[in-house]
């Protein structure tokens, strides 16, 4: 298996975190370049149409897309340790908290990021800052929710870390990018479910 | 069980196909007013934070929030006719072709309309109409995408219907509100598969 990627940018970044929980070895990685483009080129588009990073390619030549989707193949061939649920219920509850967490902290954020960092202008264009702005008040509203659900449990989805755990840091890292922190914005338990999080060796990639 | 839902609105049609598809019998509605404001009382809150319909209450009193969670819980109760995948590796390529419809035609469709419509203001404050257009071209760039795959194969997925299907149904018959139809967009593939899903049972709500 191969895995199509970028270092540091927050989708990839979701895999490789689950990949280390997981201890899984021997997946070969080749890096694009996506401020070069590389992931608007025909042969990219042939991997994934939708021009997306990461990419898993498999032993038998196909392609799989989609950040949580890789997740999924990988916990089937990987079932420890389990990070997305041991049955439909509890993969259903997992799911919902993953959702949550990717919709209204990661999408908001990203839109924030997105429309308004110069960094991000290659890659958004046109920048509408405006609307960018306007996703921050979302995302905070999002962080403040996570913040009380944390207050009564440790982990996004309720006792146990999961895959909603990743999804969750990796958006509030990708946050430094617009000067972001849970403690700055007096989200207590976030921060120190962030802190915890930060201290997993799968967290020091 | 009992679903909060809202009628007319994509999410929880989403939901809705899925239980005609699975024949599924026996579970009540009650209606939430988002035009009022209802999903945004103390009561709602307190079944989904995020604010968001549909929420399915089980019977022990838990609440299960985000259209595609409710499906994987309602596939673990009626497995027949699998729509999501009978196996990780299936339940993997079915979840990346959900998500690409849902983030690059749904997601961008959405913003389309939520940003742009003025029967949308109440839900979208404030609206950037800017931005909203912007979204457009990315979502014919996934109706393209989309187009050329069913050139090929017959559903969304791939040889069998599946949830992915329902999904770009949804975005597709949502996309009315902005006067988007695959025939008039000269996408005779996506256009013959969209007449395909309207003609089920399960469209017909």
């Amino acid at each position: 298996m191969k895995l199509h990627t970028s270092p540091r940018a927050p989708n990839p970044r979701r895999v490789d975190m689950f990949i280390a929980e997981k201890g899984i070895v021997g997946i070969a990685r080749e890096y694009v370049d996506l401020n070069a483009g590389a992931h608007r080129t025909p042969a990219f588009f042939a991997r994934n149409p939708m021009s997306r990073v990461p990419v898993l390619e498999l032993d038998d030549g196909r392609h799989l897309a989609e950040s949580r989707a890789i997740c999924t193949y990988l916990e089937g061939l990987h079932p420890e340790p389990n990070l997305m649920g041991v049955d439909a219920e509890e993969r259903a509850f997992i799911e919902m908290a993953d959702r949550q967490v990717e919709f209204h902290l990661f999408g908001t954020l990203a839109n924030w990021v997105r429309h308004t960092h110069p960094g991000l202008a290659p890659l958004e264009n046109p920048q509408f800052p405006d609307f960018g702005l306007a996703q921050k008040e979302k995302m905070l509203e999002a962080a403040r929710i996570l913040d009380t659900r944390l207050a009564s449990q440790p982990w996004i989805a309720g006792s146990r870390f999961t895959v909603a755990d990743i999804t969750a840091f990796c958006a509030v890292e990708f946050a430094r990018l617009v000067k972001f922190k849970p403690s700055d914005a007096g989200l207590t338990h976030l921060a120190a479910w962030r802190d915890r999080v930060a201290a997993r060796p799968s967290a020091q990639l």
